[in-house]
């Protein structure tokens, strides 16, 4: 068993099997985790999260007082948990180092219903493609408090090891909204109340002047263009305004993580105002 | 010669010989760069930069009509410029693809001497590691206006090609300092009058609260600690204060680039107001 005194060694868990061992490392791949499912989080940080939001099925550590805390909670939400040898854990990954701890996890897809009623704050990445980009944005818009985060069709796909990473946990925290077109999420979030903005480069409203304007207050979903090409005009078009994070000095642009932070801290603070 | 008409093909440039090719693949290696005072910028949007910015010394593309307007911009500078097959090209460096060009730079490094006499936002960044992160802050700096960047003893070297590729042509654009200890770079800022700012989770200020109080249109440099351990105790004392990015959500904490990002946007957007 998992639980026990303060004292009892956590590897005092069953060793996993090598097959059970090849089922999770499948699940780097994309293919397995689209028909199990299933994915992966990595390290103490994700995976007490995953644990507190209930979406871990098994958790595989290498036995030591650090993952101590993590084997208790996994044995108090009956979570199965199994010891591994550390380069073997290290096989299962892509990390350089998942730093003892491996959670196969499992949630469902979230949908436009699960946008809450009340959503005041939500970001919408528009075919988004890196999964740093990706999960820097998931844990930027958690952090500055939104409600939700939406990532069109044909964005990199939510449950990529590389995005459960970079969003630090962030991606347990708040609905992540996959797979809608984004003409019908733009449509959906106009007709909940939200206004509509469009983070551009050549916007013609800015970003500063808008939060002076007092205009940031209002319930805002923001759209973030893709990496590389930005916002197609049609779909541009369909945002309420245009707005362009302002840049004072020589730099050509920002990155989109960092575009997207400046965008939702700006309008949490002025909600908060 | 690399210059001509509009129709003269880039192609005219004399090939790059073997051995030249084989000492700028060298500056992929610290000990290289440091030994020559050398470093690489890859692909046009840094090279353009950098020519602009008088770093060049010697450019390699693969002939082609998207290079053209920097053979020549090179031709006018009197830059040496070789051609170079692609493949020949893609192992000069370490990016799985430099779009066709890579510019052999120098620069001689900035000291405090160089922050201008009236700067009125820097960042200083303290043993700051992760290339990528370095880059970003030296890029959102451009973008918010900074007068300078700071990157103290032990931080990542600033030509690493990681750092020059994610900063994209920001490193030329303002003085980049390196190498000077935390305290003298603290005391240097304090001394021309700029209030001191260390970005830190539980710092007793709040970013936006700051903001609003007009705090944040004095002259500031922001303090950013390292990626993993924060700005020791010692060195976050010697800030005039302590200053939290706010978190609204269940995250439990930002990236080092996002967090400065969001400072260096507030400070720029309060300082013109």
């Amino acid at each position: 068993m998992a639980t026990g005194t303060p004292n009892e060694p956590a590897g005092a868990l069953p060793p996993a099997s090598g097959g059970r061992l090849r089922s999770v490392r499948r699940l780097t791949q994309r293919k397995h985790r689209v028909e199990s499912g299933e994915f992966l989080a990595e390290g103490p940080q994700a995976v007490r999260e995953a644990i507190e939001y209930a979406r871990v099925r098994e958790l595989y550590v290498v036995p030591s007082p650090r993952v101590r805390d993590l084997v208790d909670a996994a044995a108090r939400a009956a979570i199965p948990a199994y010891s591994v040898a550390e380069p073997e854990l290290n096989r299962l990954t892509d990390t350089i180092n998942p730093q003892g701890v491996v959670a196969v996890c499992s949630w469902p897809p979230a949908t436009l219903a699960d946008l809450p009623a009340d959503a005041r704050l939500v970001v919408v990445c528009a075919q988004i493609r890196d999964p740093g980009n990706a999960g820097t944005v998931i844990r930027c818009a958690d952090a500055f408090g939104a409600d939700a985060v939406i990532l069109s069709a044909d964005s990199v796909e939510v449950t990529n090891p590389k995005v459960v990473r970079a969003s630090v946990g962030s991606i347990f925290h708040l609905p992540v909204i996959t797979g809608v077109p984004l003409a019908a999420a733009i449509t959906e979030l106009k007709r909940r109340g939200l206004q509509v903005l469009a983070a551009e480069g050549g916007g013609a409203d800015q970003l500063d002047r808008l939060a002076d304007a007092g205009e940031l207050a209002r319930p805002t979903a923001w759209v973030m263009g893709n990496e590389a090409w930005g916002l197609p005009p049609e779909h541009a078009a369909l945002a309420d305004r245009r707005v362009a994070v302002p840049i004072w000095g020589a730099a050509e642009s920002l990155n989109l993580a960092t575009a997207a932070a400046v965008c939702l801290y700006a309008t949490g603070s002025a909600q908060r105002r």
